[in-house]
């Protein structure tokens, strides 16, 4: 007998998401997904590691997709570890080499090149912390308890 | 025409924890419910504020739901204000003067007292607000992918 299935998120780059995430999941990192740490860069995942390690991921669905983005390297200043998650297609020499690299599909992923690790300033971790904190709990409530959320509540 | 009801929470300290969750919320704090900041403590609600402000609210329905509770002065050393949620029927006279008092029900909540600030060293209010990241994360990621949390995932 076959399980239900549970479907699979419609975007290439949410696929690619997904299975990061997982992975992240089993290596004790917590996921946020589409954080903005600071207003006009909002990356496609964020994990916090159980020793407060903070690395950023970019899903990136192919060539045309990379190419597009010309804001990646502002991404750095907010993380410990920065890496690409793209499929098996993907031609990753593409992808600036002092990066990390991970393969990914919808089900699961692999690290293929560890990212160098360029730690953040103390204040601006425990603001990037913070701020994590918040935007999850945030999230949460409003799954929650959505009449929260409408003006005029106090 | 009435719109459909949400269903309220089936008990008592859940009703308290929304409204207070809600009056939290119009305050600009994100709320986590059921926190456990250390091993053996577990807080009804703590709120994280845009300064990074760190609140813990006890929800207590009755006199015997307060008496019960012999863990609460371990939670002031886990938040820089403490405070209990009760209904308007509560006897407030049982409540230690130098905390917070508010009061809820299911729809909202009011800080009857201020509670006075005990500010958290540095080292500790890192600790707490990685964790209250983390927990808040891993439960959005349950929610949005359960698969993830199945063993064997990696």
């Amino acid at each position: 007998m076959i399980a239900d299935p549970i479907p699979l998120p419609p975007m290439p780059g949410q696929r690619l998401a997904r299975g990061t995430a997982r992975l992240l999941r089993s290596m004790d990192h917590a996921v946020l997904t589409e954080f903005t740490p600071v207003r006009g860069l909002r990356v496609d995942l964020i994990s916090l590691g159980p020793k407060g390690e903070l690395w950023v991921v970019e899903c990136k669905s192919g060539r045309a997709d990379f190419r597009a983005d010309r804001k990646w390297q502002g991404y750095l200043d907010w993380c410990d570890r920065y890496f690409w998650a793209v499929d098996g297609d993907f031609p990753v020499d593409l992808l600036p080499e002092e990066t990390g690299l991970i393969h990914a599909d919808a089900f699961g992923a692999a690290i293929t090149r560890m990212a160098p690790e360029i730690r953040l300033a103390g204040a601006r971790r425990v603001k990037v912390q913070r701020d994590f904190a918040r935007a999850a709990a945030l999230r949460l409530q409003a799954l929650s308890d959505p009449q929260a959320f409408i003006a005029g509540v106090s």
